[in-house]
């Protein structure tokens, strides 16, 4: 009925009762009987009157909730993730509250202000490939509640990252290739504004270099990795003609553009060599099978939510950035069967 | 970062007293007796309780927000029906907060609770298969708000359920196992206490009846149809000697099934046919291919979707079960090659 200002004086109007005696009884004064109390607490709760003690009151009035900001649950690597948040949350007493981006940072905006007005105690997130200011985290960390990033590590306000170390992984992905005869291979890679995607890109190249292969700009693809992005690269592909090899920065891309050349009659391994990352179930399962990058993706979740609810539980705490180890799975699409 | 605005679920943590019973009393029911309703109402007025009067404030005290209860995003069936919701709900200017429940009726109880105080504006759910009774949704009804179940139809206060004629779609897949001369079908079931568990064993058993083949208790098996149910289920079938088809009630424990059985040198379909049912994108990428039932998820997720929003924004509203068509795709699990 009102936007939950009432004041004493409200209730003292209401119900025709001073306004000190209100006053007394919403401090549970023995002076004011239980049934004056139960009339008065009733029409307070009623007309939404709020103690002003309470805003300050931080600690006693957490939720014992975690948001988490994912780009897209249909993605197995990070359902696989958010199992390891769910079971580690779980075991600690927090509830988790999952909210989609898709990859859009106009969503991810709209839901920090939810997640903020709910109130979480702490948001677990991976940015969206399109999220290249943190503006909009700002509302939140400056209620002094803690972010912790996912898979994609981000450089803001000394807040805790944890993920693998992409250079590395992409570096061996590459390298792999190069060792199975590769001397054109593609990189199909993200959005270049986030990290993760800059750092397997630069991992590529540092492959390329060390080897002494050309690098070769038209080589280098950069979009949101998905199944039709894998199709459209991989029609480029073949306009090129001398590609060799592809190094994807995801199992997704990946295994639409295998599927594609697979149905021009491509060889796969033998005129292109295939590798992705993620270890997503559907590589293991497809013909040929693909060689990926394996991420311990339950142990990231694990990792990233015991770093926020110990940051939840003494905010003055930081926390260095987590890597974790990553390894690259040989499979059939990579490898000349003898 | 709290702003003190307590909740239900708040007052129901401090005085250890359920959440149900906190709502009646802040409604002032006479369920609850004057003893424990003053003790309630003294808490939530020391607490900043603020009435989010659902039932009596429904213009203005929206939050734009609809909680997703979800049994496993991993399921790519789920992660789809996810999306339908999701795009209807940002069309419609509403966030969409996702919980799992994992299959577990103790985490949907605290998810409820969760929304509850969350106060989001409505609910779509998929039961837990450990749920048999309603009791923990109870409260958020009492509020006003609506609630819809999807994919999992229950009988619960008129509430909408959106979902496909599993009746139906049952009795179509194992006809199309019968008709391709396999006598000995096996039904790997789902928990009995799930409407749609037991209406894809009515469909299985149905086409049995009609079609004059023999009704075995030991070929109905019932379990959570994991990858780790499908594995065992196969090695009991391999000990039944005679087995020579397959219906399961999901394509991640008929994929399972047909991996070990594969490693077993198995003949499928010559020696064991096999339909599934979801039509997971795994379940056309496997070899061979899995004979399937397709549902309409991302349709499921919209329609599910605009029956809750229809309800929050006129909660007199009744919507009538919503039954989607499914269909059966038929796949080299099942079809011996000519």
């Amino acid at each position: 009925m009102n936007s939950g200002k009432a004041t004493i004086h409200d209730i003292s109007k209401a119900l025709n009762i001073d306004s000190s005696t209100v006053s007394r009884a919403l401090n549970n004064s023995p002076r004011v009987s239980s049934k004056t109390k139960a009339k008065i607490l009733t029409k307070a709760a009623e007309l939404g009157y709020q103690r002003n003690s309470l805003a300050s009151n931080l600690r006693t009035n957490k939720t014992n909730t975690i948001g988490v900001i994912v780009p897209r649950i249909s993605r197995s690597f990070f359902s696989s993730v958010i199992s390891g948040i769910e079971e580690t949350a779980y075991k600690n007493g927090y509830n988790v509250i999952i909210c989609q981006s898709l990859e859009d940072v106009n969503r991810e905006k709209k839901i920090m202000d939810n997640l903020l007005s709910n109130r979480v105690d702490g948001v677990l997130i991976s940015i969206s490939m399109q999220t290249s200011s943190y503006e909009h985290l700002k509302p939140f960390r400056n209620h002094g509640a803690p972010i912790v990033f996912y898979d994609r590590p981000c450089n803001f306000e000394g807040c805790t990252s944890v993920s693998i170390d992409d250079f590395e992984a992409s570096f061996k992905a590459t390298e792999h290739l190069i060792s199975n005869g590769c001397k054109n291979i593609v990189h199909f890679g993200g959005p270049q504004n986030i990290a993760l995607y800059k750092n397997r890109k630069k991992g590529y190249l540092a492959a390329l270099e060390k080897y002494g292969l050309e690098i070769n700009e038209i080589f280098c693809f950069e979009n949101e990795l998905s199944e039709n992005d894998g199709v459209i690269m991989a029609k480029e592909i073949l306009k090129m003609k001398n590609v060799d090899g592809i190094y994807a920065a995801n199992d997704t891309s990946a295994i639409s553009a295998l599927q594609y050349l697979k149905s021009k009659d491509v060889k796969i391994p033998e005129d292109i060599a295939i590798v992705g990352f993620n270890n997503d179930p559907i590589s293991s399962v497809i013909e040929p099978s693909l060689t990926t990058i394996n991420q311990p993706d339950f142990e990231m979740g694990r990792m990233a939510t015991n770093a926020l609810i110990d940051q939840i539980k003494d905010t003055s705490l930081s926390v260095r950035p987590i890597v974790l180890k990553s390894e690259l799975i040989v499979r059939s699409s990579s490898k000349v069967m003898p």
